[in-house]
């Protein structure tokens, strides 16, 4: 069935039992993305760790993990207590170490068989070192690589590279996992033969390096990640110990226009229903504004905030607290199209962005509801 | 105690052991700021009705009412429900009147003394007649006015308005309490004046429409609102019944930019930490990303996504979902004024943005942390 499709049947089915502003999850699109994923990695002999921050629920998390609650990677804290509380294990809190909860990081490797923390700098090391873990147990440590990204990690090119990947060998407590490097310049590509280039560039400097380390006699594993580069995964990419995207479980109009997935695959939509007409500025409100939606993607498409599905003449202009304003791309608005208490299904632009407005996502297959998952939040 | 003091001495004391990023309110600040409002309308003679948008908490709820815990107003059924269940009433559910959520107003307005609804079109009064109150109680209905805003409401100078409040007034089960107009277009302002001429056009439209009113024989409240305009309130004010500002309890840089108050007043700010330093590319990370901070104010400040305080040389460039870049306005980072773990405190942009990020606000006063808020959420 298209995503139009799907959209008209919402409408008229359990739908529309659903206060607005609502986040929808479609699980099956959810299932389909999670196993193409699962298989890309199994055919390029690479284990898959998906990334939990899109969604940040159990049920996705197992959807991801092929239920076996192992390998996942968080961006917070909160989300790896919250695995950890409910028997998933193997977790990599891939975020450089933040001071103000090493106490928390190591209560953590001390409960679970495997919990693993990220870093870029020696003074995180030193804060370690500080803290040794009871019972033996070691930090397990990824060093976090820039690999072109330009935003945390030690850049690959500098000799401190190195150098820290040998200070966390020399040091007594602790083990070099790993070597992590996000390929988050994925995100400025446009198709597949650019996202390609990056996932390219991105492999060839973290096997450059895993090579220097190999020299020094070190090794450990590799991992880079982010959704376009996976969904489009390069052959040397094989190479790699782990990918670690998290994205594409819900995907998003962001990742259409990079060209990592088409909009059939995008797996959640922000219901929301019209709640004014205004002829006199040939306008609709909708009852989602960025607290329902997030204000990400502003200048970024046609269709303003988001795709309202179904409806490619629709532009979301602008949003404030609880109202969205609507406006035809082009010609006058047909009321009669959009009566008071219609639903209309937006497509987000980031659905990492949009999911974080939400503290329930509504579950179904086909328009037919199927529960709730509840997200954690915080820090 | 100067903010940048304030912020100063923040540092060393009980912030450090918040892990970040962490919304703080300063107790006092919004004390004082709900206090002036309080005066500013006692001298005026005219009534405050609060709104809760922007931080849906308890706490701040009876500080804005005087320890009342009557006369507010809610942009969302949730904040209305959660109010209702801790002893608050006389609430204003100030949004046009949404279908799908009747039902949940019917049981608010049999259960409540004093539950009000607003509408701004026919259709919405026969949802109203479709569920008729059980008891004899009436639909309490606040007519929306667009007095120049251009969102949501009759617009004042079309004969539908006069209309709708007569065939509101007709209607059996329900009763005109009152005409509300939103002055959302006095975010548009720079300074006092321009503030104070919103304020104005806003107040005459809505007291030229009470006047039509009246000659139909028709009598009701009138309200009209936002942080600016009530901030610096006209004398025509006083001629209304209510008013109904909000964002004024915590205030945001966005208000010191339009005039409301001076960036002493803003009574919130986002707690984050150092978490990287990247010298290849005169920036620093810091580990509050979009969703600890919200996107909103894109484009508006030198200083970017929001004021950084005490360090008026340095700007939050651009934000990913954990974290944010900082680079300085001028010159080369001086990273030993910023090392590893060093706390800074971001001035939001939009307040009611941030807050919306964050399930709990940390409670201080002069960097004594009092408790925790938690806010509703939701719809």
């Amino acid at each position: 069935m298209t995503a139009v499709k799907r959209a008209a049947s919402m409408e008229g089915e359990a739908f529309s039992t659903l206060c607005t502003p609502a986040l929808v999850v479609d699980v099956d699109g959810v299932k389909r993305n999670a196993q193409r994923m699962i298989e890309r990695c199994q055919n390029l002999g690479v284990q898959l760790r998906p990334h939990m921050k899109t969604h940040k629920t159990l049920e996705c998390a197992d959807i991801m993990t092929g239920g076996s609650r192992r390998c996942i990677v968080v961006s917070t804290l909160p989300e790896a207590c919250f695995y950890a509380d409910h028997g998933f294990d193997d977790i990599l809190y891939a975020y450089s170490l933040p001071f103000d909860k090493v106490e928390r990081c190591a209560a953590l490797s001390e409960r679970l068989d495997l919990f693993q923390v990220l870093l870029d700098h020696p003074h995180a090391l030193d804060q370690l070192k500080k803290r040794p873990l009871r019972d033996g147990r070691l930090w397990h440590i990824w060093l976090k690589l820039d690999c072109g990204n330009g935003r945390a990690g030690v850049l690959h090119s500098e000799p401190e590279a190195l150098t820290l990947a040998q200070a966390i060998c020399e040091t007594e407590g602790v083990e070099l996992t790993g070597v992590y490097a996000h390929c988050g310049n994925s995100y400025n590509c446009k198709g597949v033969e650019e996202i390609q280039t990056v996932a390219q560039e991105t492999t060839d400097f973290t096997l450059q390096f895993m090579e220097k380390l190999r020299t020094v006699g070190i090794t450990c594993k590799s991992s880079i990640g982010s959704t376009p580069s996976c969904s489009h995964p390069v052959k040397d990419m094989a190479q790699l110990s782990e990918v670690h995207p998290g994205n594409y479980g819900f995907y998003d109009v962001q990742q259409t226009v990079i060209g990592s997935c088409s909009l059939e695959d995008v797996a959640v939509r922000v219901l929301t229903r019209v709640i004014g007409h205004c002829p006199h500025r040939n306008q609709l409100l909708i009852d989602c504004g960025w607290s329902g939606l997030s204000l990400d993607g502003a200048g970024k498409l046609p269709t303003g905030y988001a795709v309202i599905e179904g409806h490619p003449n629709l532009k979301l202009l602008s949003m404030t607290q609880e109202h969205g304003r609507v406006e035809p791309i082009s010609g006058p608005l047909d009321y009669s199209k959009y009566p008071l208490g219609a639903l209309l299904a937006l497509i987000p632009y980031h659905s990492c962005a949009s999911a974080a407005m939400h503290p329930v996502y509504h579950v179904h297959s086909e328009g037919r509801l199927l529960g709730k998952w509840i997200p954690t939040r915080g820090w």
